[in-house]
């Protein structure tokens, strides 16, 4: 494959997506089940030479690394510190008699831990380290530490190198620990883009300490793409499967239906189908945000940047975490048959789970949204501009009477805006009040954080309606009406989904009533009944090729249970009829031999 | 281990239950971590032969099974068919010409498949088939099919017997699949305690049909007090992970506190400490009211039995889905470490969202109790009496108004009745509007069938609550001031936080306010401060030792960190400090040689 994708670079200049595209997505899990080894390679470690290398370091590491002479990994977290940036241990203390830095694991906990590939893959790796220079701490910095011997891949002296173990999943991707003892490197591994360390040992700071949000974003926004592949490709799976598998006689004289019929299971899987769309068209929309900042910010506008950054965060954090609802759904929608790995569900929720956590742990990105809508609702009740994301606070904090409920798709797209803006504003005012109770604000606001998540989560799910309505109507505009129906279909099924997920928000905030609640309830089991038909079509749409589907249950040809016949088959364990274990130990067991 | 088991047996009689407690619960797996192949004959293949053997049969197998001279297990759910038994296609039939039986899986959907232990351990095999003689089927029954040669482990002619491939988890139970073609066994294999075949081929019906709800309930008692070991160890390692781990900087200049003393951290753990709580003790009110009605059924009394079976559904569907929530919380609670192994918290996951499927799929089991609960709403309007149970509902159908909100424990808790009988009540509504739209009764159901799980999961949690506050009353009676204040906190912590969950239920059927809801807001969040001095203590009192935690996260000592890199050196990739395919394949790669 690799061998492949060089002839191609060489020839045509492909470019880095071709390597991209077989180490992730839908193609490289499909390629490599359960993570690749060499995803960092390309995915961190040549990045970040490009991004915080100077022109001589590209000019020197990019090619190498491109052409696969080395291989490199990015070591940050370590066993003791994960997302807190801050704290991490590992240190680099610059030597000006050498001219060199000398990198130090200081204790147990400052060990690297988790990087992909680190464990026997990488020879190379980009250590992120709090840099020391005539005896002052400048907090964190990277640096380029040779791992192993280029020729006989041997640790070398100082590198303590190794495997994690086994994990709940992502088994193929070698993560590793590294512990460094005194690991003496040249001045000019440290990547000198922005900060440098002159010969002398000083230090020379950064123009703009922002200018690193930039990866750390694209990698949120690619994610959230990512979580749609994952969903797709689960709710395509159970889908088909419940329209092959049979179960129950509700009828006497009837035959079994096939439990796609059944709305308990209409109910589990076509809020996923509408999520894939969803996500992906918020997954578009974030893109284009990304990509107008870093537009900006090259021309020295920062303006949206914090916007961009509490968006992405939201955004994360909410799409892995509904991406691992939905395909968990999914697997104990197929019952028994889910629970096999060759239902290929398993896996996909062992990578889809670890987003999760990974690129920030989701309470804490929630956060950091959440820091911004407190800062934005300061800024409305300051009278200050608001953000466009951020606009529809100034509702409530216009202390306007909100208008009459409207339980139109519009209607209920804005009562979740009306919902978020009320809990943001009841955290500020839980803030303020355990501040006047002589709480320190730190306290008052870690006493508010269940309720500052939650608040973040509400301005998210608003968005994500909003953009998925808004998206939709644009890009139907010169669809056949018989595709806008089933579309639209769905977008409604989702607003009303969630409506009646978060009915108590609403009862809070606006005006419902029981009355439309009932109504809402009914349109939701009529809209099941209308999306049933199509519901084998809408997943077909996806396009997903078997070989990238990889589930017994889920092929297109619906041979269920002849592929799980045949997957069963291949287990080692079936390799011969009687298990040595027999011998060994059943035999002697049951002869009292033991 | 089982020599010591026999050598007990034989100097004392300790009977079956040593055996119990090596194959399953906390030390069952503690020993063997991932499932054992042994569990299936001491819990239902010796287990059905007592309970559906007639005397002879008991004589002749149960002491060979006892004795480990054969090892059995029951096969009963097939590929095609699960849940719904009456649906499976394997037959039995009659031939009175040899007095034998021939046993037949007439299509691949009919192979038996998932039977723990079947795979290569069982050699006897109880198979549940459709009986057939003279021509006419009479449902399924009971047989003993003998697998493989005693002395030589090689399956029969006519037996296709094998492993069904990886799993999620329980990969230690070697779970197989059965095919059997045209195989013949004596007329005695049919265990015929209740039913029977006569040599001529006449049928003897069986007394009662409802004597065989009696394993089922008994096993699904057992899974409620199961879950609770699993949520306990899972609580267990994440608070005292959350007392060891340290994270960010939230005041300048102080060190980095515990994550325990985050309230969002708290807000993921408490409820579990509080839940393991509240299911031990409905998990031992469901066993006293089970031993009391198999009592009265053997005295001829069935009248409680209906209550029993609707009780035992919804609490394994809501004990199943809230402890693999539980399970998984805590593990995304750990952050990354969580997804190591080494935390067992993965492995447990595995185990607990098992159950969710097997005896008797979550949904499936809330539907039936919805069908008693919508019966028990007929009578109530109908005057007739009410079992205990539900006679909550008679609130709602006497027409009266409900009390004005009250805040108490007490009002709260009767607050989750007042849903309940509301949500039953919208249920039978919708059903007879749906069939005076001209719905056959069948379709009406499922149109409703989502709203009546929601309903079904209302009463779950009514009586859940009710159970926890009454029997903590009970058993406090005599307990410290100072120990009851602390679990009184842990039964205010549970209600309320079912309280906020379900906000959009009190507000729909009570006359909750929204100074209501932010006073139970500021209640939940003083409980997890109060709480939080004894989070530690109050994990150590479930009294799991580290051997049964197995959890490099959650040993009594808090050596966290040392104990990851302690597991991490013994994945067998840290046993050369180069892998082989190292030379193998990278080499060749990194050199342009592949």
């Amino acid at each position: 494959m690799f061998k492949l994708l060089r002839k191609w670079q060489e020839e045509e200049n492909t470019g880095m997506e071709n390597y991209r595209a077989v180490l992730g997505g839908a193609l490289g899990s499909a390629i490599l089940e359960d993570g690749s080894p060499l995803t960092l390679h390309y995915v961190m470690f040549i990045p970040t030479l490009m991004g915080q290398g100077t022109v001589e370091q590209q000019a020197y590491w990019i090619g190498r690394a491109f052409n696969v002479d080395i291989i490199g990994t990015y070591a940050q977290t370590e066993l003791g510190h994960g997302t807190f940036v801050r704290g991490l241990e590992t240190t680099a203390t610059y030597d000006p008699k050498t001219k060199e830095f000398v990198l130090h694991s200081p204790s147990l906990t400052a060990y690297k831990w988790w990087p992909g590939g680190l464990a026997h893959t990488a020879n190379y790796c980009i250590v992120m380290a709090q840099l020391y220079t005539a005896g002052k701490c400048h907090g964190i910095h990277a640096f380029i530490v040779q791992l192993r011997d280029e020729e006989t891949h041997m640790p070398l002296p100082g590198i303590k190198v190794g495997e994690i173990g086994a994990k709940l999943g992502m088994n193929g991707t070698n993560n590793g620990f590294l512990g460094l003892e005194h690991v003496r490197i040249p001045r000019e591994h440290m990547l000198m883009k922005n900060a440098k360390v002159l010969e002398d040992g000083t230090y020379v700071n950064s123009p703009s300490s922002k200018l690193t949000y930039g990866t750390m974003m694209f990698v949120r926004v690619v994610l959230v793409n990512d979580m749609c592949n994952y969903m797709a490709k689960a709710v395509t799976t159970a889908t088909r499967y419940s329209a092959v598998r049979h179960q129950s006689q509700p009828k006497p004289d009837e035959p079994e239906p096939q439990i796609l019929d059944y709305v308990t299971q209409q109910h589990k899987l076509f809020v996923g189908i509408a999520s894939v769309h969803a996500f992906k068209l918020s997954a578009n929309w974030l893109w284009n945000m990304y990509n107008n900042v870093t537009a900006e910010l090259e021309s020295g506008d920062m303006e949206r940047l914090p916007e961009l950054h509490a968006l992405s965060c939201c955004l994360k954090a909410v799409s892995t975490a509904d991406a691992a609802q939905c395909v968990e759904r999914c697997r104990l929608a197929c019952g028994g048959h889910g629970y096999m790995l060759s239902s290929n569900l398993p896996t996909s929720y062992g990578l889809v789970t670890a987003a999760c956590t990974y690129e920030g742990e989701n309470t804490v990105l929630l956060l950091q949204t959440a820091r911004y809508l407190v800062k934005a609702w300061q800024q409305a009740a300051g009278a200050s501009q608001l953000t466009p994301t951020v606009a529809y606070i100034r509702r409530v904090t216009s202390g306007r009477r909100a208008p009459p409920f409207d339980s139109s798709l519009a209607g209920l797209i804005d009562a979740f805006h009306t919902v978020a803006a009320g809990k943001i504003g009841l955290c500020v005012a839980n803030i303020e009040k355990r501040q006047k109770e002589g709480l320190s604000y730190e306290d008052a606001w870690n006493m508010t954080s269940v309720q500052l998540t939650q608040a973040s989560e509400a301005h998210c799910r608003a968005i994500l309606l909003l953009t998925y309505h808004e998206q939709t109507e644009m890009q139907c505009k010169n669809a056949s009406p018989e595709l806008r129906e089933v579309l639209s279909q769905l977008v409604d099924l989702y607003v009303v989904y969630w409506t009646l997920q978060c009915v108590g928000d609403l009862l809070r905030f606006t005006s419902i009533s029981e009355r439309d609640i009932e109504r809402l309830q009914r349109w939701y089991e009529d809209l099941l009944s209308q999306l049933r038909p199509n519901a084998v079509g809408l997943v077909d749409a996806f396009d997903i090729r078997d070989e990238i589907l990889h589930s017994a249950l889920g092929a297109y040809d619906g041979r269920v249970y002849e592929r799980l016949m045949e997957e069963a088959l291949k287990s080692p364990l079936n390799a011969e009829p009687v298990n040595r274990s027999f011998h060994q130990y059943l035999k002697p067991l049951m002869q009292g031999k033991l």
